[in-house]
C-alpha cells in the first residue's frame, strides 16, 4: 500500500531505484507564482552529492534535475512539479556478486521478506539515492519558507563518538567537509574517519536541525503534532535510529522545573521545548537531531546468509561513503523544510 | 486541518477534552468477527488510570468507556468502534485561576496563538487525558495482534535519570507501581520521587517498548517505514521528547561493523537495528525507547506572563502526577499496537 | 478498511448503526471561534426528520444532537467536534423475522458479503438513519459557508415520475411537504403517492441543488474536482443511483455551441456547466441533480433468499418511507455544504 | 491542496501539462510479481490515441511510455511504478493568440480565478492529454483484475443524441472508428459528425461501462461506497456532466417493486442496481453511464471575454476532436479498473 508519499497540503511523492531509469519527485499543494528553476534544485542537490570529501563514495552522478511539470515561463502554476533526475552512472555489475546474499544492515532481507522480490541493484527503492529526491522537494518547500523568512540549518554535531563542542558561529562548517563548525573536533574526526577506512569500516554520528522564525501556531494537535511530523520525517531517513525534540533524551533527566522554558515578556527563558509546545510552535526555534547508524556496507568481512538460508561471508566491494553524515545534513534540511511547509499551509486553512 | 486522526488501513480519530462531555475514539478499519466488549477495553483503561501510587494525580476518573457502535451480539463488524468515555471528575474551578496565565511547559500559549481561543480547563485537547482515547484504540488493535500472536511489553527504564539495570524479568515490573522489573532501582525512583514532591517539582522518565513475534516483512517504503510510523505514534505522546529505535543513539557512536546486526541461518546474531531494517520489519523484536519530559504542573513557582503580556507568576494547583512513567507505559503500548496494526492490515494488500 | 470519512481539509467521520447505542460525526478542520450550540444542529435534524408528513415513516426519533467535544462558551475552538445522536426510539424486535433473510434493494447480502457477519437491525450501517450524522455536520459546515455569503438551497424537482416544471420561486416549496415548490405538480405527486402506499409499494424522484454566490476558483485539478467531488458526495448517498452537473444527461445531446456557455463582461450567458469548468468553480451557481430510487423497503411480497440460499418471500413490515425524496433534500444541502467547506478551506493553502 | 492523486490502496498521482515536457503518473501500491513491460501499457495508450478516424483530432503524439521505476526484470516490485510520456508534436505557437482569451467551455477562466497564473499552451494541466496518464494506470490496475478473472467493457451508447439500440453483441464496436456496436446507429451518427464539422461545431454522448466477474463484497461504507468512488473517478474526467449507475436516472421513475432487483437462489433476477447495493457490489455486473458534453473547442465563432473583461470573439484553430466520445472511451474503462483495483485491494486488508 502507497507509502512512498509525504505531506497533506504539500504533499511529496517519491519514486524510483538506484539502477533504475531514473528517481524523482512528484510534489503537490506547491502555491503558484514562485519563481523556480533547474539551477536552484542543482544547487541544493549538490549540497548532498557524494564524492566530495575523504568521507565520501565514489559513485560520480551529474544528478541533474529535469523540471518536467508545474511551471510556466519560470513561476509555479500550483499544478503538480515533477522532478527527475536520470540515473547516469549505475554500474550494476558491481552488485551482481550479491544478488543472492543479503547485506547485513540493509533491506535486501526484509525487502526480500516483504514483496518476495528485489531489486538488488544498489539497494534498489532502499537506496540512500532516493534521498536526492527528498532534497529536490525540500528545495522547492524552501521556496515558501523563504516568504515567511524562515531558515533552515543543519551542522554534523558528532562523528563516531567525536562530538563539536564549541558551536559558536555554524557557518564555521562551510570550511571542512564534514560540515561541522568546530574546527578542532573535525580534525579529530577526520583522523577516526581514516583509521576506520584502513579498517575497512565505517561510522555514524549526530546531526544537528535548527529552524529560525517559525511563527508560534504551527502543528496539529493531536496526532499532527509538530514534533511527531518532524519525528517521522527524520526517521524516515534510512539510516537514522533516533530523532530527539529540543532537550531530548536530556529532557528525561531534569526535574520539571528544571526542564520548563519560563516565560518572560520578551520571550522564553530557555528553550528545552526546541520550540514546541504540544505539538505546536511557539515561536522559538525549532530544535531536532538525528542519531545516524554507520553506514552499513563495508568491507570487513561479515557473516550472512544466502536466499537459501546457507551461511555465507560477505564483503561489500560497491563504491561506498564510510561516513554519510556530511550528505544527510542535507537530507535532513530537506525533511525539515517539507513538514514546515506542509503545517504552515495547514495553518492558513484556520483563517 | 485534520490532525487527529492516525493510520491508513487500521484508522483512529480521536475527540474530546480534559474538562468537556466526554472523550474518545472512532476506529476505522479494524477487521470484523473479532470478540470485543467493554471490560476488555476497561481492562486496558485501568492499566493507564491516575491515582494508583506514590507517583500519580489524584483526579479520580472511574474511566468507564462504552462502545456506541461497531459491534454487535459481542463481535466487531467491520463498521467504525466508537468507544466514549464520559468526563465525571472535571473540577473546572481548579483552572480558573489560570484561565488568562500560560503555563510554561504546556500547551496554553501555542494553542492560543494556533486558534485565538482555547479551552484552558484542564489544558483542553491538549490534557493527557486525551491519551485514554488512544488506551481504548490500543484494546481494538491488540485483539487483531492476538491472531498473529504479537505480543507487545513495555517497562520504565528509567525516571529521573535513575536507571534500571538489571532486567532479567521484565513481568517484575508487576510488583511496583511504577513499572520497573528492577527492584533495586525503584527503590532509588521513589526515594527521588518523594524529595522532589516536597519541592513541588516533578520528574521524567524512560520508556522501553519491545513488540515480539512480528513477521519480517512489515512497513512500507520510504516514508511510511515502520520506525518512521513508530516514531510518530510515540512523539504524539504528549510529554515524548525523543524517540530511539533498537541501538538508538548509541547506534552513532559504533562503527559499522560492531552495528551491523551480522546474519546466521537461525537468525540475526544481535539486535541493534531494533528489529527493522530499511524500515520493514526482520522477524526479530521490535525495540523502542522514548525519553519524556517532567510533567510541566508544578507548584514551584514559576515565571510566565498573562494573556496580555505581562509578568506574573505561577504554581499550578491542579491534581497532577509527579512522575507520568508509569501511566505512559500504557500509552505507548497502545500506540505500538495500533502502529504494528495498521501496517500488518496494509501488508494485505500486496497479497 | 476506512471509508466512513471525508473531506481532506473539512473531514468528517461518522459512527453507528441504525439500532445500536447512537450514531454521530466527528469534524476536523473546523475553524475555531465560530458560534455553534446545539438548537443550531437541532434545527438542520429537524428538517431530515422522519414523520412529517403524508410521505414518511412513523419512527419517531426526537434526534436531539448532544455536542460532546470541539467548542468552549458557545464557540468552536479548532479541535475535532463530535456531535453524538442517540437511538431512542429503536424496535429491535420489528426485524427479527428478516434477521436471516435478505431484503431485495437493501445492503443486507452485500454487507454479509463482504464482512460474513451483519448488524440487521434496521440496516445497521447502512440505514437512512447515517444520514443524520451528516446532516449535523452538514450545519457545522455551513456556518463556515455562511461567512463567505454562500446560500444553498434545493427542492423537489420529481417524484414517481411526475416533473415540477414551475419553479418561479424556490421558497415555495415550504407550503407542502413535498418540498417541491410547483404546488400544481404537488398535488399530482400525493395523488401518486397514496395510490401506491395502497399498493404496499414506494416512489423515488429526483432532487435538486443550487449553491450560489461560491466565488471561482474552488476545487483541485485533475481527480479532487469540484464535480468529481460532488458526485462522490451526493452518490454516497444510500439510494441515489445518478449525480447531474449542471445541464447533466442534457448537455450530451447538444452541440459544443449549444453547451458553451459564452462568456459576457458581466459574466457567463447560459450556465450549462453548473457553474463548473475543468472542476473549479466558474462564480456562477453550482448546480446538481441526483435521481434517487425509490425505497425498496415495500410491503408488496418480493422473491428473495435466506442465508442458506433457500428461496423465500417476503413483506418488509418495518416503519418505512413511502418516499425519502422529501428528507434526502436535507441530506443533500449537508453533503454540498460539507464539499463546498472543505473546498474552501482547501483554496486557502494556496494564498 | 493535493488533488492528484486518487485511491488509498491502489493509489496513483498524475503529473503534467499538455505543451510541457511530459504527462505521467506515479503507481503506488501495486503488488509485486505483476509481469509488465512497455508494449502492454502502449496497447491501451493506442486505443485512445487521438487521429484515428472522423472524429479525431489531427495532433500526432506517438505516445510512447517509458517505465522508469518499479519494475525489475519484467516483473512489479511492490514499489511506486512511474510511467512518462514525452511530449513530442506539441505545437505550442498556435495557442499564442488565445495567451489572453478565455476559451467558453474551457477551464481557462477558471485556472486564471484559482491561481492567478495558468499555462494556457492547449489547456495546460486541463487539457485531455492528462487522460492519457490514466489510461497507463489503467493498464496497470487491469493486470491485478485479471488475476481476479475481471473484465471491463466500455461502448459508445450515444452521440449527438443518437442512441444505439441493437447491443447484442459488444465487439461489434471494433468494427467502427465509433466504438459502438449497433451498426445502423454509427451510420447515423457519422453522417452527424459530418455535417456538424462542415459547421465548425462539436458534439457529446454517452458511454456505457460494463465491469464483469467481479465478486460480491466489493466496496466499502459509508463515504467510500463502490459507486461514489466510480462516481467520482468518472466525473473527474474532464467533458463529464453526469454519472449514472445501473438503471440510473430511470431509478428515480420506477416503483420500488419494479426497481428492486428481486433475489433467486441462482442470482437477483434483474440487475437495476448495477451490482452495488448500498455501496457494495452483489457479485452481478457493475454497470455506469457517464454523460459526456459536446468538445468546447469549436471554429464557430463565440463571445468571451480577455483578461481585462474586454468582450471578443474567438474561434478556436488548434487540432481539436468533432467528439471525444470514442477516446473517452478507454479513458473511463480506465478508471473503472482503477476504481475496481483499489476497493479488491481494500478488501483484503479485512481477512
Amino acid at each position: 500500500m502507497s507509502g512512498s508519499s509525504f505531506g497533506k497540503a504539500f504533499n511529496i511523492t517519491t519514486f524510483g531505484e538506484s539502477h533504475g531509469q531514473a528517481i524523482g519527485v512528484v510534489i503537490q499543494g506547491c502555491p503558484p507564482g514562485l519563481a523556480i528553476d533547474e539551477a536552484l534544485i542543482q544547487k541544493a542537490l549538490d549540497k548532498r552529492k557524494p564524492g566530495q570529501g575523504i568521507s565520501g563514495t565514489k559513485r560520480k552522478e551529474p544528478d541533474h534535475p529535469i523540471i518536467m511539470s508545474g511551471t510556466f515561463n519560470g513561476l509555479t502554476t500550483g499544478t503538480p512539479i515533477m522532478i527527475m533526475i536520470e540515473n547516469k552512472d549505475a554500474k550494476s555489475k558491481s552488485y551482481d556478486n550479491i544478488a543472492s546474499l543479503f547485506r547485513p544492515g540493509h533491506g535486501d532481507y526484509t525487502y526480500q521478506a516483504k514483496y518476495g522480490i528485489r531489486d538488488f541493484r544498489g539497494g534498489g527503492r532502499a537506496s540512500a539515492r532516493e534521498t536526492a529526491a527528498r532534497v529536490a522537494a525540500g528545495a522547492v518547500a524552501q521556496l515558501v519558507l523563504d516568504q515567511q523568512g524562515i531558515k533552515i540549518k543543519t551542522y554534523t554535531l558528532e562523528i563516531g563518538g567525536i562530538r563539536a563542542n564549541r558551536i559558536d558561529d555554524i557557518s564555521q562548517k562551510e570550511k571542512n567537509d564534514l560540515l561541522c563548525p568546530d574546527s578542532e573536533a573535525v580534525r579529530k574526526m577526520e583522523l577516526k574517519i581514516a583509521e576506520v577506512k584502513k579498517q575497512g569500516d565505517s561510522l555514524g554520528g549526530v546531526v544537528q536541525i535548527i529552524a529560525s522564525n517559525v511563527p508560534a501556531g504551527i502543528g496539529e494537535p493531536v496526532f499532527d503534532k509538530l514534533d511527531a511530523d518532524i519525528a517521522k520525517a527524520l526517521m524516515s531517513i534510512g539510516a537514522v535510529k533516533a530523532v530527539e525534540i529540543g532537550a531530548g533524551t536530556c529532557a528525561s533527566q531534569m526535574t520539571g522545573f528544571e526542564n520548563n522554558d519560563q516565560i518572560l515578556p520578551d520571550g522564553f527563558q530557555t528553550n528545552h521545548s526546541g520550540g514546541i509546545l504540544a505539538g505546536i510552535s511557539n515561536g522559538d526555534d525549532i530544535i531536532a537531531r538525528v542519531h545516524v547508524k554507520p553506514i552499513p556496507s563495508i568491507l570487513k568481512p561479515q557473516k550472512t546468509i544466502d536466499e537459501n538460508g546457507n551461511s555465507r561471508e560477505i564483503s561489500t566491494q560497491g563504491r561506498h561513503d564510510i561516513c554519510a553524515i556530511p550528505r544527510i545534513n542535507m537530507v535532513c534540511e530537506a525533511m525539515m523544510a517539507i513538514v514546515l511547509t506542509d503545517h504552515i499551509l495547514r495553518q492558513k486553512t484556520l483563517g
